[in-house]
């Protein structure tokens, strides 16, 4: 197979009510494309959600790193590449890269993902999967970002909390996995976005949380614009993790 | 010109991250799509956002209601057509037909939009502008939906209270049409989504709010699955006005 069909393609455009103040696409927006494009990407190869799912299986999503120059502009075209760059037994890593309306390269993003059995619940062996057809897409166009890092926050006073609502739940009856980028960046001062922007972005998904689930934010500044996030659910555990970097613009 | 040239049709998919517990699009989403097709619909044809902001002036939606027998449902495809159905000196109405992946229509929107300018804040003469051409387009194709409806809301006795923060914020430094669709949403137990689903919902928008607003929500249930939500501003003003009806499913 060519190098070139192993990777995908797809279009966008940044609309009006999907831009921040500044203008510029909001980190939950690009998150939700860039999730898109896994799925398409993954369907038009025959190892998408509708084919799992007639085997009871599902992919979830781990890691997410997305590392960016700028974002696109209110109206500007832009597009998203995706492939695969690793299928382990467990888990495998797929990489993307974000396209300005030139054609210029802005971002690159990384992303992990496991595939579980809808009724064990269990983690499936992706190397067995269809014959381990998967591995045939495996594709060594580089992504110079790091990877996600493991992230671990120390704060025992929290900087914000929030019952999950009704826009918080998705099909599977979980909190979804963009509204918890969302909510992240709600923690920030309008001020911060108006000198910097976001750098680099990471999210470690944990373990689900529900409907009515109270969910508290503990924040670390580390430095160097840098803030370490955790987001717990009723008291305790920690449903995800996640690592915000701010550049001056 | 002939009606279907008058006439804007646009394609979507019900997006995974778009969609509710329930699997059916969220109306915020259903809404974002109707304010795009708008958009979409007035630049093809010369009267567009990008065209007026040369002259400084822009569209702003006064109004929506969206009636609907049913919800696209997770990865359907389904389409919007928009046309202008009246225009006035300060208002214009523009409406919208939802159609499932079959071609059903399964729903319709009605809109009210005014165009201001940016350096007064002052509604302009839409009968003036661009010579008037905007009537050209004027089409008498069906939308059997009442009309947005007045709204009173007599509560005194909050039902909920959040600040505006920077996912709320849009380019213009207002809270986004959007989100307010979304912390109304946000209003009703999960519960009522189980047995019931959305058959109208309408905005009337009065004023705008800005970051750290405090916005407080105040909801009169008046029978008959019917909820009169209004928003209000820093303990004063309201800035926006809506209309829920639930129906069993």
């Amino acid at each position: 197979m060519s190098e070139n069909n192993k990777i995908g393609t797809y279009k966008f455009v940044a609309e009006p009510f999907h831009v921040d103040f500044t203008g510029r696409l909001t980190m939950g927006v690009l998150g939700n494309h860039l999730l898109n494009c896994a799925g398409f990407h993954a369907t038009e190869r025959g190892f998408g959600i509708a084919t799992l799912n007639e085997d009871n299986y599902t992919w979830v999503l781990s890691r997410l790193a997305v590392e960016l120059d700028e974002m696109p502009y209110q109206y500007e075209d832009f597009s998203i590449r995706t492939w695969v760059e690793n299928v382990y037994r467990l888990f495998t890593d797929r990489n993307f890269a974000i396209i300005d309306k030139d054609g210029k390269k802005i971002g690159y993003a990384r992303s992990v993902w496991a595939m579980i059995s809808l009724n064990t619940r269990k983690p499936a062996d992706l190397l067995a999967l269809h014959g381990g057809s998967i591995v045939d897409y495996v594709c060594d166009e580089p992504c110079p970002i790091e990877k996600p890092s493991r992230i671990k926050v120390t704060s025992t006073e929290p900087a914000s909390s929030l019952n999950a609502k009704y826009s918080d739940i998705d099909i599977n009856g979980h909190v979804n996995s963009i509204r918890y980028i969302e909510h992240i960046l709600d923690l920030f001062p309008i001020e911060l976005y108006k000198e910097s922007r976001i750098r680099r972005f990471e999210m470690a998904y944990v373990a689900e949380s529900y409907y009515g689930d109270e969910l508290t934010f503990y924040k670390d500044y580390v430095g160097n614009g840098t803030y370490d996030i955790e987001v717990r659910k009723n008291g305790g555990e920690a449903v995800c993790r996640s690592k915000v970097i701010f550049v001056e613009k």
